[in-house]
């Protein structure tokens, strides 16, 4: 876990619970997408999802999602999400959040997105801007691509 | 709308969103409900719903909601949701939330809440030094029950 | 509550509830407006909000929702929700949708909405099709608007 | 995909859905949850998740879950999830869960879950009845845990 990685903090709400009195288990996927929405808010200076399909006619669909649950979520502490891209293909990308309460990991997950255009779902290669923006605060992602990398350039 | 209210922050994400670009309207209740949980967490020294039901046996659910929509909310903001308690009664109370975004009031709820026994749901009286922080902050709630007022004694 | 009512079944899930046991506040207001958007399938032949909006430039959001609960909503029975039309304007309408289980009633509320454009969300007449379904099943809705209604043509 | 798979109809609303006209990605999982729960009331003559909680001390947390998004889910066609428990050991299961619209898959996930009591959250053993009808609908997963398998008995 880089410091570079995005912190998202998030308070846990009495109805994000279930009769068990933890987080419900498909709450836990909203979160972790919340948090990777305000990850690109950071990164491109306001804009969002929203933002990028709106005015951009860019979207950024999942194809895959994987989460370890290792401790139950509870609004007894703000939830940390952490998110850090940890790969970064022609066209896709992977992201890494873990959630922690207390500075414990109550989950792990792995999203792989892939960027296409808004208007007809079309895959296109990673906009040079973002993928500027992305090796420059995580500059393990460079050169992942050989045709498309462009640090040492 | 007097300056003690309390205004909750809020991130309006993609996924409170539906294919009409704005808000869903089922989720703006959501968001009002929210922060009145953050209301209470802040009133009583981190004590919000979760910890009221789990170690106290209070509960205070909604009898009554009213919404006025004015504006779409959008991700375009963050959303500021204004909660004031604007009546307290023997054992209920109301509270007015107001959402806003850019300082335009896009939506003003009104919901009626009464105290139970998180036991069996039975109806009790405000307790006491729930009733004496809503007074100290608000004054106007004071005496609004004869004989439950407390602020000039 | 005439006989014309739709009523719609909906399983009420784990995930609906709070620690409180019972289905949370605000999911109650996502129940009813699923209720709206199952009965305009129905009336409509199929066609829904989604269809509305993106097949035919049409909205119809809501600018006004009241509901009083009366009793707990839990996942130990369906929950039935009969949605009627109560009131039908130029442009706007009311609906009362009232949620059961076991024949008893535990909410009841009521949701103004406006007939918009897609486009801008310029307000518009009742769609004459939409009217004509309407007042066809709903007769009490005829003539409430006279330059409207259309029912003794 | 045996033919012994539980398979539950659910309607896609427009609330569902984000502005890419599309069920929004963080609720596709609580869709395949529902259909777990709904898969639990079937196979337990009326005991779903709630009733297993509230009045056995029963539950079944989730501590992994994968899911492949395949193609959009819409408010266009109702949604079928078909759930199929694919292992079975001493205290936890695995389940696969296919959600399609118009016969094509939209998404694959698989959960896998554990048996705890409700007061502790400490693990236990399959309880015997459900294991035992789990067994006679799904026969292949007897005997997958050699100690606990009954199936030939």
């Amino acid at each position: 876990m880089s410091d570079e990685g995005f912190v998202w903090r998030r308070r846990v709400s009495f109805g994000d619970c279930d009769p068990a009195r933890i987080a419900y288990t498909g709450r836990i996927p909203e979160f972790a997408l919340e948090a990777i929405d305000a990850f690109w808010e950071d990164l491109l200076d306001g804009v969002n999802w929203f933002k990028m399909y709106t005015d951009q006619e860019l979207a950024i669909p999942f194809v895959r999602m994987e989460m370890t649950f290792k401790k139950p979520v509870t609004p007894r502490a703000p939830l940390f999400c952490r998110v850090e891209p940890i790969a970064l293909g022609n066209s896709s990308m992977t992201f890494e959040v873990t959630g922690s309460q207390d500075d414990i990991a109550c989950f792990i997950a792995h999203f792989v997105c892939v960027f296409v255009t808004a208007t007809n779902f079309g895959k296109i290669s990673v906009p040079p801007p973002i993928r500027a923006k992305l090796e420059s605060r995580f500059p393990a992602l460079c050169n992942q691509v050989s045709k498309a990398g462009s640090c040492e350039e």
